[in-house]
């Protein structure tokens, strides 16, 4: 669940009364994402989502993401832009928290991915790209290869609890990634977290995409490597090959891979596997058990992660 | 957290075609509720409510609270109204689960109850037992005087370690209220928990009432009670006589209450304030600590208990 924040009535129409966007006729919490609590908003002048940034979220870096957002928005990506207030500030205040209100997306997140899916995803991934060439400010990936092992510090104790063994597993993993990353690949603005909840379609055609409170600075087919971790796995954890093909050629027809990002592909896919893995670690420890969110399955991504180590080369991707 | 149930696009797509009320625009999990899995639903007709019912809701008894919420929208109350599939049906299936969209009512819950809200729910609860008189069906309340014994009983035992002396505090209670429980008073359909988060606002004044499942046949001015309860303490649970006599004029300027009904208010208030401290310390106690709920302090309701069994007569709620 994503409702942290309770919001007062009062305190709403007062900070409504900072933007130009009408008066409230509706206000709902929204039961999804998990590091923020998410309002949709009506007023008398159409719909918005307002976000209240929780604990996790640095607020010196709040300018960056809803920068990177406007940014994307002006160069024609579908994506929540921001609304700025009647005195020009996005980032705003509410009930003691940094909050934003930004556009609603109409579109639904699929549920169960098709592979006719994976295709506008790779298409849509390429265009984030190159539309976030021209935003000037950087942002380190602290959830990048620098971050790992710390990460892996912090939670390697509770993992042989999770799985026996799985404490010399990681580490080993994680020595075999950080030998092998590649680091002369083309950087950029990666969204970093686009899994299918944060990927909305209409009528078969991808409408938008959510949620960048995960975007940085780093490889651009690490962003890649995240989404074929995220979209291209069935529920069995087999890898689907066809669903892999056709996000890479989507991907591809805007952005056509160098042979030096093709054939990284593996330890990249091995790096997203691990650092999805070691983020579910940490959270499946750390987080109280009566906490209101759901703890998602590390065991799931550490199988992802074997499927890459054992990958021998970039045609396992399907190119 | 109220979702349940995952809903695949692919599903709630096909379920629409049942519905002469478009295609699907838009699509979010509702974080409030802890009953069932609500869903705010736009289409290309409009915005709309779909809710799974999860399994404390009795199947058999869906018509029932349906039929009550198409009876009373008939009858001018604003409230959600049941939409009809192509075949006339409300009730369908979905993803396994009972199923039905209704309308969707603008407004805002108050997340704090002030003074001037009061009013207008008094009003609007006499509205609603007006417009049931002419509803012919009847459901027992299964939350009701005979339905505490059973729940008290089942988790008498754990009372003690939420608060010592509990196991026998509530017992007592108990006997005390069923002893002096009124059995002439007038019956009809009431709602049954007309909590601040079902009740919505808009410009200041009352825009509808939603959340009719726990609605039965039952005494009248129990359900003021209720409404008593759950509006008039303050966050330190001290009882504002303001607010009650606010909720009561404006009640009986709708719906006179007769001098019984009045003598009977302290021990309908401890009734009530017992149900809320019974379900609530039967979940304290069995929900399991990583359920995605909030669990309610039954203290709360206790301490309530505690100020209606004070209450020398009915001029303790400021009539």
């Amino acid at each position: 669940m994503a409702v942290y924040t309770e919001v007062t009535d009062e305190a709403l129409a007062a900070f409504l009364t900072d933007y130009d966007i009408g008066s409230m006729v509706a206000f709902r919490g929204i039961a999804e994402g998990v590091e923020n609590s998410n309002f949709s908003l009506r007023t008398t002048n159409g719909d918005f989502i307002l976000t209240l940034y929780e604990k996790r979220v640095n607020p010196d870096e709040l300018p960056w993401f809803l920068g990177l957002m406007e940014h994307l928005a002006a160069q024609g990506l579908v994506c929540p832009q921001p609304v700025r207030g009647r005195d020009g500030a996005a980032l705003r205040q509410l009930c003691g928290k940094y909050a934003a209100v930004t556009t609603f997306l109409p579109g639904v997140w699929p549920r169960r991915v098709r592979p006719e899916h994976c295709g506008p995803v790779g298409a849509a991934l390429a265009a984030l790209h190159k539309a976030g060439v021209l935003y000037p400010a950087t942002r380190p990936n602290a959830l990048g290869p620098a971050g790992w092992a710390p990460l892996l510090e912090r939670c390697v104790g509770g993992a042989d609890a999770v799985q026996p063994g799985l404490s010399r597993e990681l580490p080993a993993a994680l020595s075999h990634i950080l030998a092998a990353w590649p680091n002369t690949l083309p950087t950029g603005q990666i969204h970093a977290d686009l899994f299918p909840d944060n990927v909305f379609f209409l009528d078969g055609r991808l409408s938008g995409l959510i949620d960048f409170y995960f975007a940085a600075t780093d490889i651009l087919a690490y962003d890649i490597a995240i989404c074929l971790n995220a979209w291209c796995f069935e529920q069995d954890l087999s890898f689907n090959v066809t669903k892999a093909r056709a996000m890479l050629a989507a991907y591809e027809a805007t952005r056509p891979l160098s042979p030096a990002e093709r054939a990284a592909l593996p330890v990249l896919c091995q790096g997203a596997a691990l650092r999805f893995a070691l983020t579910r670690l940490y959270d499946w420890i750390n987080t109280p058990s009566d906490a209101m969110v759901t703890r998602k399955d590390p065991l799931e991504y550490v199988r992802r992660l074997r499927f890459h180590l054992a990958a021998p080369d970039e045609h396992a991707y399907g190119i």
